[in-house]
Formats: structure tokens, C-alpha cells, sequence
């Protein structure tokens, strides 16, 4: 059995990863980054995003490093989650709650944890719509670091080249919300908001573009809020 | 004052990239990481530099990741590492000791610090000759990543992409000696030794290329070792 891993975060978009993987039949090892969030939440829907699909093996790996050089407000304290902004606002430049590099860190993890076991692909549910704030989300990016596998990994030199899959890169809330209902995802168990409280804020704007991703699905969040919506 | 970031690990190769750096007039901010490798001799041997130099500020990182995926000799305690070996034996392949994708994560890393310091130029001191064993030493490797921090770093949105600098890439293990001591390096705070003991070992692969090193700079290693050389 081929095997895969998948960059998991305990959200939306990472665990219709989970489910493309394992539609495709892979043996899928998820791979989640506790990085010094503001909250816990994240790597507890991980973990059971990660049971829901019977994973044999989930890696969680603390990192440090976003704390320590700490600027955005998804690991400072002393920056707060902006809230309630409006669509003009959201689509203007790199937001706030951007981690630096984030997803270069990421990936280069997911490569060396790869090579090590063997795995043949890297499902990564990065998305240039919604998120076009984020250089490390655009396509281009995901080419430019499948270039570095390809020169970098000793898997490539034995003709096993890793490949970066991210399925969900050209999609939209409700297209990505809709995949997931037709794999039977567990979004449920999910969770997007920046704040990380027992229950969702729904005025951040993670909140925010996932209840427009419902919406637009014509569907209802299962998840629970803290404002009635 | 221009800012760079430079890997440093306590050896060799890193502490004569930080003497190039400082040559180059920069503000230096000395980065390290600690990851499992089995002993933290290197880590406190990179504190001596970065005091050596009178550095402001020096980021030692914690990363278990390796040690979570442990294949390697560096991190794993199940795989010895080779000694004595020959020179043909040490031109053969990829050795034990290499990390997997360990410079795509230190260079990932490393450019999510300069975006939030605002450095403009990483230096790393890997090295293409002595070490063609690891494929994410290679001149193209960097290439790609520098294609990477084009792609996804916000900062080059701005118009001020971060460089990576790697002077060592083309010279052998006796032309960075041989520089070393020119920049007045602290070469004597240096250590190599993959046995990470209080001396080194002499018979390791490292310490085979570093005593080659001095050998062929006409110079004798000011380290101790525990063998009579």
C-alpha cells in the first residue's frame, strides 16, 4: 500500500485532504505542527480528525521556532486577531495572522518525514482563492519548492520523486466545503477559528470565510458558535 | 546596519561564514538549532562563537522533529556512526549521517527569521566538495530555494528579496581553513566530531575531513583530540 503524508491542522481544508488521500487508497500518515498557536485547539481536532480516519501512526511535532521569532498574531500575545472585517478589507495584502514562511517550514518537514518513511506523496491543502494574502499559498510557490525536492531529496537521485499535491489550491470555501460532504469528511470535527476557544467566535477571519464556504455550499456549519448566526 | 542571518553550528564550515559575514560589515544574527543530535557539544560550542563575536542577539531553536523521524546517526541512538573510514568509502553515496531535508528546514527557517528581523542575506556554509554525499548541499539545491524565497517570502512582494549566500559551496575543507584563519576565526571554539565527547574523535567522518583540512592548509587543528594524530 502507497503511502502519503498529510499536513493536518485540525481544519477545514487539511482534513478534505485527509479525505482525498484516503480516496485515492493511500495509507495516509498525518503530519500536525503544534507552533506555538495562541491555543491548543487545532492539534486536538488533529488528533481527532486523525482517529476519525484510524491513522495507524500520527506525528505531532512541536515547533518552537514561530514562538521564538514571534511577530503574527497566530503565536504573539501581544498582537490581536482582527475581527469583523469586511470582504474589501479581507482581500487587501498579507494579513496580520500570517506566520513568517510558514508553509516552507512545513513542506521541508513533510519532505524529510517522507524520504524516512518512504512515502511517495505530500498532501498539503494550501488555497490561492481564499487566501491570496499569503505569498506561500500561490501556486507558483508549491512548483518552485517541488524543484527543491526534486534537487534536494535523496529519494529523487533513486528515481522516487516526492510530489507535492495541494487539490485544493484553485478551489473555494464552498467547493472545498462541498468535497468534503460528498467524501464524507468529518467536519465536524474541525475547526478554523483564529481565536481558539471552546467555541468559534464567527467575526475573525477564518470564521468569517468559512461560514461564507458553508453558505455559498448551501449547507449549515455543524460546529458550534459563540454568536447566534 | 545591513542585518544578516547566519546558520551557525559551531563548526567549522558556519564559524567561517560568520568571519565572512562580519568582513561584509553586517549586523549578524546568529541562528542555531538544536535537534536531537546526540549530544549538544555543537550548541554550546556555537554559543562560544556567537559570544566570540559579541553578538547582540543568538536564536538557539529547539527541533525534535528529527529525532521524531530518527533514521539518521546524528539523531538516532540505533545507528553507529562509521569510523575510519577510507577515502573511497567516504566519496560513495549518501552517508548514514545525513538528516533528511535537514538544510531545507534550516534555510526555511532561517528566512522566516530574516522576514521578521528584516535581514536581507542568510548566510549557510554548506559545502559541495566534501560533502557531494548529501544532495541538499549541491549549488543547485540552493538555487531552487532561492527560486522558493523569490516565490514565498513577503518580503520580496517588497521588493527586497532575502539572498542566500553559501561562499563555502566551491572550496575545499583546506581553502576554508586557509580563510579561516585569514578572517581571524576562532577555529579553537570549533568542533566537528559527530561523537559530540569532550574530544574529538579523530576517526569519524567529519574528523577525517577536518584534519584533512588542516593537513592540506599546512596548519596544525588547535582542537584537542582524543587520539594521538
Amino acid at each position: 500500500m502507497k503511502k502519503a503524508v498529510v499536513i493536518l491542522s485540525g481544519g477545514l481544508d487539511s482534513t478534505v485532504c485527509m479525505s482525498i488521500a484516503k480516496s485515492k487508497g493511500y495509507d495516509v500518515f498525518p503530519l500536525t505542527f503544534a507552533y506555538g498557536q495562541r491555543h491548543n485547539k487545532e492539534v486536538e481536532q488533529a488528533r481527532k480528525v486523525a482517529d476519525y480516519y484510524g491513522c495507524n501512526k500520527h506525528l505531532v511535532v512541536d515547533i518552537d521556532f514561530f514562538r521564538a521569532i514571534g511577530e503574527s498574531a497566530l503565536t504573539s500575545d501581544r498582537i490581536n486577531v482582527p475581527v469583523n472585517r469586511s470582504q474589501e478589507e479581507l482581500a487587501e495584502g498579507i494579513p496580520v495572522t500570517y506566520v513568517p514562511f510558514r508553509n516552507a517550514v512545513f513542506l521541508s518537514m513533510a519532505t524529510g518525514y517522507a524520504e524516512s518513511i518512504r512515502a511517495e506523496i505530500i498532501y498539503i491543502g494550501v488555497n490561492a482563492l481564499d487566501y491570496s494574502g499569503y505569498p506561500d499559498c500561490r501556486p507558483q510557490f508549491i512548483q518552485a519548492f517541488q524543484e527543491v525536492i526534486r534537487l534536494g531529496a535523496t529519494t529523487s537521485d533513486k528515481g522516487a520523486q516526492i510530489k507535492i499535491e495541494s487539490p485544493l489550491i484553485h478551489m473555494s470555501k464552498g467547493e472545498i466545503v462541498k468535497l468534503g460532504l460528498k467524501n464524507k469528511s468529518p467536519l465536524h470535527l474541525t475547526t478554523s477559528c483564529y481565536q481558539g476557544r471552546e467555541r468559534a467566535c464567527g467575526i475573525c477571519d477564518s470564521c468569517q470565510l468559512r461560514l461564507k464556504g458553508f453558505s455559498d455550499a448551501g449547507t449549515k456549519d455543524p460546529i458550534q458558535y459563540e454568536e447566534v448566526m
